[in-house]
């Protein structure tokens, strides 16, 4: 081939891999078509269900060169298939109970396919038109579940370019940032000969203030985002003072005020105080309508993290659990998690909608003034059409759909904690508010024998009991079949010491009863290994039990 | 139905709404299908060229409330046929060149939809597995490209648990965010009895450093995510010094140096100098080997924004334009724009695998010390695996094929720039460096006119330039057929007036020379109404020129 004549071939070339679909018979194809015509049984087909190491996954992808000549589809297909989806993990098995990701509605699938095909931007109107409309619709939807505002209002406010109703992001963190962004640069807004903190800065802000620092109150039970959010925003992780929990994971108020007492004391001033409508480990509410009071009190922000929990907000039999949230300034949602939709999408709702404003940014290119481009008010810049497939869940479901997934999982999570409750060898640790509870394997003889151990030999007793919770949680993981999580909590039953537990989220609706029985039934087989068997034989040791069998 | 009976419907719903795919004669099926079949073809088809105005298209999302009762998939998928899809931007098509997304490789769209259907969460190896060595992979993959390691460095670290090459995030502004926040947490890391500013906050690491402040430069033509990103992270905007540029949009070292010379007066330490690789505008790379250099001599952060113009690194003949990349400290990269990924994907690369650690952050649940999980190093929390798709993208068509598109994208640029050249009623405004340019109508008889009139009769004509660019693009967008852009500039040639422009991005390969050819034709044709016609009559007047047609 001459030179030309290898451009020639390049450019057709080139041509075809962006125009010409894949053959259905093809091997990228029939994938495709397997997809369509039934997601869990692919799933099912081609997750492999054994655990191969990380190391040894790491193999596969240890090149750090990229290819220099093309590849066919079809061999690349075969590597994914082979490498990369047989190790991914099953997120959508209703025996994987460990995480928030649940199956999806079906629809959901060829949804995404419309919105991945559109390739919108929503950062600005010019590339995303219609998107802008319905993603502000969206926000008005959700805004209007948690704050109840009446039609004029959101007539009012819905399309309004230089107001926002809350703003759509990547996930919670996001969301979470933005709130506390938003919050710090309201507190911080420009008076007098201060432009305020976006303009000049942190430290103008303190001296305008007349403070040592800002800081933001949560549970100590917060989001690990709620770190990487003061730490980002200048205040620092000393300032995100973590405040005692009562026995069932809320926030204690009386702890909150005496910390708010001495955080004045110290001249730094609360920026937020920040409520918890689900928990990510034990789906706990903090006490929202009292933590409202503080705030308001106090004259600063309440933020309320309700990225697990709000959409409990749908059920009419449990809304009543987030009582107060509707007085919240700002509210985190994760559409990726009881909403239902596919990874990558959150929000953050704002009580005001000028609230945004405090972060307001325009370019020359695209988000002028007077725009409609959602761009001016996100952290984020470009981003993907997401909301698509929450407005799509909200008008296919309705909201009766969204309570009959919030019911059942709630009903499904007191049933399980029924069964570990009644289940001799099991230890209840959390009961489920709502949809999530916490617990860990305790054989009876040694249940019996703690409950009349001293302290101290509870604490080595309950160091023996981690051991075999990670243990059983490791095997049941690498087993393949059923997962559930672990995580450390504080226990009061043991003086607040700090435990390891299993930790299972009942949000996948596939998860039937005889799917729960299943997980337990696996722990105890698990828990009936020679390696457990020492650790327990140990465990009768310390506690001077007897270990042998009930007759 | 009794209660009973209802419940139990409900619940058999559920399970259907969770199982059961669409069938592909459905009408959901059916977009599906043909998507699959030809996407080219179906957006064609149903994304209606004529403009509808914003305003309208509001009507149809304006509802607030949740729908009650669940609705049909069928009559869902009808709505958004009609309202959603064809009221959406044909961003795919050849004639659209205002915006930086392009056409997909076909294979994008099966592959998204296997990443959809896994719907991993890659914040930690529980929900993810072997997408966690992928990603982990392909941040090599491009920070081998950008930093050309050896391949002993590659093995040592692409994998280690504590540390990482880069962050894979949702776009560009996370990625410059992130490199900016980290920047900050290393210049201020903990020393003696300084904790560091991630643990002590803003004020502190000032008193600490003996400064009153920390600022960001980068040229006039940077993006504006770095204006949220000080704005965030606690520096203010006004810390945010916009150096001058030279004649051609690059930052202009001199300039830089009595900026920061002037910054150290006023006992303000560089935090970071960001160099641009591709303004988003005009496409121009900053003198990054100069830039470099100073930020040595400074001893301060060098960030390369290269979300553009990063991938001109795979083009032999063009990375040299590049020089000085391999220096910076971090760099951004968008695998949105010319890695050809679907809408949200970006990442950050650093050079040093620990500099992550300077915001590196843990959970008891997650992200445990010593876990593989990608989460303790990234700003956002939960993340889909859309790394999957660039994997696939450097897999499949290999750096020849990147080199291609690149070359082909900088080849059509110059094309087009040709044509405006020698076209008597257009004048190039920026030449194309990359692969974007802009340009303006102003007719034969006035740019004659304008290069002998006076500096204040050609401000009063720019104005009137530059409400007739602002019509003719915006009819043009309207009209749907095709597309270009609008910014405003700071022409050199007309005293440094700010000027509004024609921006345009040859990214997409199927961007053809008869289409380039249209565009043009389209704008002449426009300035031919009415409208524009007086424009164009006041604008001679101001001249005092004679606009009547050449012979």
């Amino acid at each position: 081939m001459t030179p030309k004549e290898a451009a020639k071939a390049n450019l057709e070339n080139l041509y075809r891999i962006f125009t010409i679909p894949e053959a259905p018979d093809s091997t990228l194809g029939a994938i495709d078509q397997a997809i369509t015509r039934d997601v869990a049984g692919f799933l099912q087909a081609h997750i492999v269900a054994l655990e191969r190491s990380l190391e040894d996954i790491e193999k596969d992808f240890a090149d750090p060169e990229i290819p220099e000549e093309p590849a066919y589809v079809s061999d690349y297909t075969e590597f994914i298939k082979e490498k990369l989806v047989a190790h991914s993990v099953h997120t959508a098995a209703p025996g994987f109970v460990g995480h928030m990701t649940s199956a999806l509605p079906y629809f959901m699938l060829p949804l995404s396919r419309i919105m991945t095909a559109l390739n919108q931007n929503l950062v600005k109107v010019e590339t995303s038109k219609a998107f802008t409309p319905m993603e502000r619709q969206v926000l008005a939807m959700l805004h209007r579940l948690v704050y109840a505002r009446d039609d004029d209002f959101y007539r009012r406010w819905m399309h309004d370019s230089t107001h926002a109703l809350g703003a759509f992001c990547s996930g919670g963190t996001i969301a979470n940032i933005t709130a506390l962004w938003t919050a710090r640069n309201i507190l911080c807004a420009p008076s007098g000969d201060f432009r305020g903190i976006a303009r000049e800065g942190y430290l103008r802000a303190l001296e305008h203030l007349g403070c040592r620092g800002l800081a933001v109150l949560v549970s100590r039970r917060g989001h690990y985002s709620l770190g990487k959010a003061v730490d980002l925003i200048g205040l620092g992780r000393d300032n995100l003072v973590r405040v005692e929990t009562d026995d069932n994971n809320r926030m204690d108020p009386a702890a909150l005020c005496s910390e708010l007492a001495r955080l004045r004391d110290e001249g730094i001033r609360p920026l937020a105080i920040v409520g918890i409508a689900g928990t990510t480990e034990t789906g706990n509410v903090d006490p929202l309508d009292e933590l409202a009071d503080i705030a308001v009190e106090q004259g600063c922000h309440f933020h309320v993290d309700a990225a697990w929990g709000g959409p409990t907000l749908f059920s009419e039999r449990h809304r009543h659990l987030l009582r107060g949230i509707e007085r919240a300034d700002s509210v985190t949602l994760d559409a990726h998690k009881q909403l239902y939709v596919p990874m990558g999408a959150g929000m953050v709702l704002f009580r005001d909608p000028a609230a945004l404003r405090a972060i307001e940014h325009h370019a020359a290119y695209i988000l002028r003034q007077g725009s409609k481009d959602l761009g001016s008010h996100t952290l984020e810049g470009s981003r993907p059409g997401k909301a698509m497939l929450v407005h799509a869940g909200l008008s296919i479901m309705g909201r009766k759909g969204y309570e009959l997934l919030i019911d059942l999982g709630i009903e499904r999570a007191r049933l399980f904690a029924g069964k570990v409750r009644r289940h001799p060898d099991f230890e209840l640790m959390t009961e489920p508010e709502l949809n999530i509870l916490t617990y860990r394997y305790v054989p009876a003889w040694a249940q019996a024998a703690m409950a009349r151990a001293d302290a101290e030999t509870c604490r080595q007793a309950n160091a023996v009991l981690d051991r075999i919770t990670r243990l059983i949680q490791k095997e049941q993981r690498e087993a393949g079949k059923t997962f559930v999580s672990r995580t450390t909590l504080q226990s009061a039953r043991y003086e607040r010491q700090s435990l390891t537990v299993f930790r299972v989220v009942l949000a996948n609706p596939l998860t039937t009863e005889e799917i729960i029985d299943a997980i337990l039934q696996e722990q105890c087989r698990i828990a009936g290994r020679e390696e457990i068997r020492q650790l327990l034989a140990y465990l009768a040791q310390i506690l001077g039990a007897d270990p042998s069998p009930r007759p």
